[in-house]
């Protein structure tokens, strides 16, 4: 049905209207001979905007628009160099955002719709800044002079957008528009990077410009911070005297370079290498160095770096217990053990790394890089141990693996530390729901490199949408999605925080059967082809097709699920 | 897997690991035996709060925990009178609440896992804000003394939650939880209702206190404000000596007996009766008084109040364009009229309607009723109307309609106002994703009546999960999908705000198709039977079906698609 029907329709059944062509009275101020001709000289404020942040690099749009967003939707369809890509709900559009910004190190676009859309994406930004990603949120708003009559969407945008931004910024005018969208930009292009939201009020969209006022500059990138030679040389004589140092690495420590210049100064003093729990993106497997990663449970955490006398930082900072339990500590490092911060998460961390193995005379190279390994598999039922075998053996080289797995991820983490070369990326805020999204945004990114999104049933839930985007865009996309049927970590949480003898009625908040899940209908009803597997065999062969084959597959691997110790 | 199995696999392969006996030193502290003994004399704050929400009637919890709300979900298991219900979202967990609020006139609990779970509710809690539904978040929050330490999850959990809240919350200690939980209710339950959020720390939660601590008391229901005898008079006089008046309703003036009072005084005065283009809850139907509706664009909407010299609000505040548009008005009401504000919505509704027609000297009753019509189908395709006539002959009495079919859903609208008498429940702060989690809350709250979910397609993937609870507490809901594969609203608005020439890659970001939503198997993967239609009859039959058989089940009506003018 076209607009004018449907209106048409409208007006038969309500009455009393003048006639619809008062709809458009856009029509009649403007022939098209009019607009092309004005669109010679002017151009209106969101034409500027999306003109300015092409200009200076950024070419994808991740969109969830609605009626006040219209005319940067149209700047963007003039704009060749702009992608735009659909999410059917922010958390996909906010998610993918991050996965883009995590592999390229340059913010994609997000498009809201004022503060509710916004909220809708607030889980994925939280991820997003504690993962230290740029992007540029581009929320929509009432125009100006409308905000005074509280429509029904109207609301604190503002104060939807600060607890999840590093800033939020809100034009001023229709000419200032352009120069927000760069403000935006400048501050997500801080090292390593920062989430930078501003709003648009749909009057400064839509309003005419003299197209000279547009800003003709590109954003600067700010340098990052850069450690201190007294630094450097407190941490040399730290590794010198230590007998069992840490370095901890976090951020951009975890890429290749910034691993090869701690590998050497492992291979001089011995110091062991631990990793963030949750790093937004670890690069690692064969011909990488390796690495031990902190564990998850506050007593495992304790456990591991018992003895340590020497605690250095690097792009992270001090490691916290992931929650609080009765009668636990907090606080993971010894306290007899010295922290000493070589570089925060926004200080240069190769160059930290470099200079601290420099000072230390390490040798060139690390003592021993990943060498690959391919491991057999038993048959039978699949469980966390041969799932992870066989993602270490399938995945190809150069990979991109989003991790939500949850508890059955573990086992595909710790085998792929010998895999083929790829990068990890990890649910860094805690806020389920990253996976599938982040998947999106890290193949769009890289469309020549292989993803898997090795995905857990109940994280999936919250923003399973994003199977559609993958469909859509043909993304080349291997989900495993890990059906155990229950929030699992839960279960084991709910003994951890002393509540043993739980009834039906609290599990049932916490198991994802009764009715099951069944994700092949659920994938295929969003356009990607899917497939179940319960044993190993069927789940190595889902594998090698899916990884053969181009664009997105969903196989759903049934896993054991819940039981009560 | 057992979570003893599971952590022992985990120390296995991690290794440097203590013994994982330390995972639950509860269980060393505490026997079975000396908690059941410890239970005679103490509770923790959880406990408290829950036992004191349950004795001031609130017995639902829609839930959606994590790790720091163990505690509580503990709690609500050994509160019998609390019942349970799970959201695989948090955005149906709160549209959820609003529905429950919307029909019983009192909060249901939530259950959200800190900043970012709230973050994903509150996009409906935004919606419920503006249906003034009685709604209490209860939002989990980490360990007071584990704050500082920053750990993955920490955010600003007000920041969050004012935007949407009408007043927030924050424990002080142990003991005042549950008074925390109580003060909540108290702001929930001010007329007509309140979005009342409040913030429990973890340690508050676990910390065992002093039974007698307990605050005995129930909270007051605060009274609604009353309409002054002056307002009453001006009205009256207003009515008497206006040529063309206005009776502008929203709110509780949209409940049966207020209506009822709206019609006595149409019947003396001839007024127009005109409601809100969105109500939080309209009963309507035979048996009632018949009103008109606000049209949804500005145009129409002025063209509906032309002439209008007095305009008289009960319930409401001054109609305003949802959107602005370049070149269009904000207000509605002509200039001319006299406006009158006789009960904002805070105001009470029915008791200003029964004084204005007392003061009228209206006849006892209105001048007509509403009388039920059945409509004769056109086979064939179906169509918006065609549908709206199966609907409305087909609608059961007392049946709850939960209207989010947007484009599609006017035909329905408009022609149960001649069906037998139901309640409709709209979208009410304008962003989508309340319809099927609003279904949801009706049906928990009315189990005896059958819920109608008037849903369309790009609304419904923003919250689709409400299906699952759907068919996990088997709640009565028929849900009739509008599929016609666009956002159709969006197409409309693009043209209204003067963006005619639109290309391939902006439609792109308004259609739904490439590829289509197969809402069957949306359904059936979440364990909600369902079935697709493509004409009238097929729709008749299984609206016929669906409505005989108690339960959740999804029809796919396919709709025209939006074409260019």
């Amino acid at each position: 049905m076209s607009p004018r029907l449907f209106l048409n329709l409208l007006e038969n059944n309500w009455g009393n209207l003048a006639s619809s062509d008062t709809l458009w009275p856009h029509r009649k101020l403007k022939t098209n001979a009019d607009r092309l001709c004005g669109e010679l000289y002017f151009m209106n404020g969101a034409d500027a905007l999306i003109k300015a942040l092409a200009d200076a690099g950024v070419d994808v749009c991740f969109a969830n628009p609605g009626t006040s967003e219209m005319q940067l939707v149209a700047a963007i369809d003039k704009e060749p160099r702009m992608r735009a890509i659909l999410g059917l709900f922010e958390g996909v559009v906010t998610g993918a955002a991050d996965g883009y910004g995590r592999m390229l190190d340059k913010p994609a676009l997000t498009l809201l719709h004022l503060g509710p859309g916004f909220g809708n994406g607030s889980a994925n930004l939280h991820n997003a800044r504690r993962a230290r990603s740029p992007i540029i949120n581009m929320i929509g708003e009432h125009a100006t002079y409308h905000r005074q009559y509280d429509a029904p969407l109207t609301a604190d945008i503002e104060g939807f957008a600060k607890p999840v931004s590093h800033w939020v910024g809100l034009s001023a005018s229709p000419e200032s528009l352009a120069q927000t969208g760069l403000d935006a930009l400048e501050v997500a292009l801080s090292y390593p990077g920062k989430v930078a939201s501003f709003i648009a009020p749909a009057d400064h969209a839509w309003t005419e410009i003299d197209a000279a006022a547009v800003p003709s500059t590109t954003a600067s990138t700010p340098a990052p911070a850069v450690v201190h030679d007294d630094t450097v040389a407190e941490a040399a004589n730290a590794l010198k005297t230590g007998n069992t140092a840490v370095l901890f690495l976090g951020g951009m420590a975890l890429r290749e370079e910034a691993l090869f210049q701690a590998g050497r100064i492992q291979a001089r003093t011995g110091v062991r290498l631990i990793t963030e729990t949750f790093c937004a993106r670890h690069q690692r497997g064969a011909g990488r160095v390796s690495t031990e990663r902190l564990p998850y449970f506050a007593e495992q955490a304790i456990a591991a770096l018992e003895g340590t006398d020497q605690f250095i930082i690097v792009g992270s900072k001090p490691p916290v217990s992931f929650f609080a339990y009765p009668d636990k500590p907090s606080v993971l490092v010894p306290e007899t053990a010295t922290t000493i911060l070589l570089a925060d998460p926004r200080t240069d961390a190769l160059d930290a790394l470099t200079r601290l193995a420099d000072a230390l005379d390490a040798p060139a190279e690390p003592a021993r890089l990943q060498t690959r390994v391919l491991h057999k598999l038993e048959p039978g039922d699949i469980n966390m141990v041969e799932l992870g075998k066989v993602v270490a053996n399938r995945l190809p080289a150069d990979a991109i693996v989003s991790d939500e797995g949850a508890t059955n991820g573990f086992g595909a983490f710790m085998y792929t530390n010998t895999a083929e070369p790829h990068d990890w990326l990890m649910l860094t805020g805690g806020s389920i729901g990253q996976g599938l999204p982040l998947a999106v945004g890290a193949a769009t990114a890289c469309p020549d490199r292989k993803v898997i999104a090795l995905q857990a049933d109940g994280s999936a839930m919250y923003t399973l949408q994003a199977l559609w985007t993958m469909a859509r865009e043909a993304l080349d996309i291997t989900v495993v999605l890990l059906n155990n049927r229950s929030y699992a970590i839960l279960n084991i949480e709910m003994e951890r925080v002393g509540v043993a003898e739980s009834s039906t009625k609290a599990r049932s908040l916490l198991d994802l059967s009764n009715p099951d899940l069944d994700w092949v209908k659920l994938a295929e009803g969003m356009g990607v082809a899917a497939e179940q597997v319960v044993s190993v065999e069927q789940f190595d062969d889902a594998m090698g097709k899916a990884l053969a084959t181009p664009g997105p597959y969903l196989i759903e691997v049934i896993l054991p699920g819940y039981e009560s110790a």
